[in-house]
């Protein structure tokens, strides 16, 4: 639908938007995951806020312009605030990504994101066990199309290949390293990437591909010169912040 | 008031008695921030601790050596801790700091940020957003003298340039580099370097000044050879740790 | 009883089993510590796992490899947690770590830490400070010994030099670089890599022996490049990550 120098160019003005308008996106994410989250949000122009208390939340996110729900913590208050900031979120028509973490393992967690997926998330984030856990389906095959169309939502299946879909159109992005898996929080900050790219751009699944991608491309970038995990979780940061259009034309690999 | 080479020396000697005498600075901060706050400490030569829990923040922050109270994390427990702790500071006499994180966004924190005003920060840490919540007041001309005199208190209002004043005296610091902003956190633990500071010397005005000075100073050698925030990160860890008086001498900008 | 060249191969044999079996190492532990130590698990080639809420943990532990109970951060939520993952990892007969931090600081926390003692860890890893807390001995002479003998446990007493003993045998490690102690949670980190090496190794001493060992060689590895404390938080990843057989050989010093 896209060749990969489009898809390129797309993801270079995409950034470039979050770099001028410098998006506000607010995560409900774990505690593990948040400092790499805020971290990898500013190295791409954004800028990150994290409360998650529910008295404070929902000014938090009708002041931002893109939501991130992480399910990665599960307690009380988290569940609180998640209810809080969706009804803020969709009552100021600000996009939201939902981020299911580790739902294969938890069964009331795995509940609340199919209640949370009625609620309307612009996309949907997870991996193929979370899928299948979401879904009960095989995420092979149309099921991850028919979850995107039966919700109105786009699909973002990350893995050895990233799968984005909306139902009708589908990119599959081959970018990307094998350190990316062994950098704690990289998926979770990757989603909140694509809340960033959502802020500036409309249509959702070019904006979860185009944060998939410059997520992929940085990781190739990164791991040239990194000696293992610990100096690649900092040089992919790096390499996002000067992620540049001629890298992306060369780079990008995307069918 | 001070030459800069007045204050390069002043902040080598109260890095001196940080490295020799390893306070430890208790620290409430937000979870974004705690292990990036924790590094720096150590690097600097002091000792962190972090605990929030109200039950045991009493003995906690009554045997450290300063206290940093920092409102990016609104909960109730939290809260509570925060009261316990200023209470036991107080009682032993411990300086604590004062970092009113984003109550420009939460009329609830910025409440809270008044009220705990009142009862004595040796030294309040803020943006200037921040401060124009606090105060009500527009951070340039004369406010902050204003609220630091009315409050017994030093202000040390941070952004392109730092402001250190008592009320009556006042210093701008140019030191610093723009991928501090980058770095999530960065300004959590400049406060509690603050704490750290003011652990050793007991003017709370040359306390905030130096600690300010030794981070900026400390940012424009990680800057040398970082290629983005992610390496900047350790960079400037790597560079407070080495921070030496001659780097000082040829680098503070005071006025 | 082992001579350096055996550790060193006792070492590299467990690291290459926990590489090829990925076990999961649930870790209740304090936000300070979450992302390093689930780098540092990632890293090893293990799968951490980190949630706390007390209606989903037992699940996760129940399906983990090793549970990982440090009293880092003490609320409520927390000690409910700690009681369910306990009792999960008892039914299903994982072993555990009791990591007993700061306990020297809280009352409380010492009191908890003697009744997790009474409830079988695998492994208490701990310092001197919170050895005299837990025991009310000096830990130097026979005290670590007995400690381990009494509760049918293993002692991993860590500092300048690390003692692991189980009652009978007894290891010395003078492995690692002081820089260790400069990057927060390392002492955390160490005892979920303790985990995972217990998740592959049913000789308690022996796994506990290995990890330390492993993580120690890492800091040798990672002092040699690093610029100071921030470098060397991410270069101790890459080493363990690169950890190899012929490196063990050459540097293991234990007696």
């Amino acid at each position: 639908m896209h060749a990969p120098v489009e898809f390129a160019d797309i993801t270079a003005d995409i950034l470039a938007r979050v770099r001028t308008r410098a998006p506000r996106v607010h995560c409900i994410t774990n505690s593990v995951a948040q400092q790499y989250t805020a971290n990898l949000l500013l190295a791409a122009g954004a800028v990150p806020s994290m409360t998650i208390s529910p008295v404070e939340i929902g000014s938090f996110v009708a002041g931002a312009d893109a939501l991130l729900v992480n399910l990665g913590t599960f307690d009380t208050e988290r569940r609180a605030a998640i209810d809080v900031a969706i009804g803020a979120a969709n009552a100021a028509r600000k996009p939201w990504v939902l981020d299911p973490v580790f739902i294969e393992l938890a069964p009331a967690r795995a509940q609340l994101a199919r209640e949370l997926l009625t609620r309307g998330p612009a996309v949907v984030r997870l991996n193929t066990a979370e899928f299948a856990a979401l879904s009960g389906d095989d995420p092979a095959g149309d099921a991850p199309a028919r979850l995107a169309k039966g919700h109105a939502t786009v699909v973002a299946l990350t893995g050895g290949f990233d799968l984005v879909t909306d139902g009708a159109r589908r990119a599959m992005i081959a970018n990307g390293d094998p350190l990316m898996r062994l950098v704690t929080a990289m998926g979770c900050a990757g989603s909140a990437l694509v809340c960033a790219a959502l802020a500036v751009e409309t249509d959702a699944w070019l904006a979860a591909s185009a944060a998939l991608v410059a997520l992929g491309v940085s990781g190739e970038m990164a791991a040239q010169g990194a000696r293992g995990p610990g100096s690649f979780a900092g040089a992919i940061i790096d390499a996002l912040y000067a992620l540049d259009r001629g890298t992306l034309r060369n780079r990008v690999r995307v069918s």
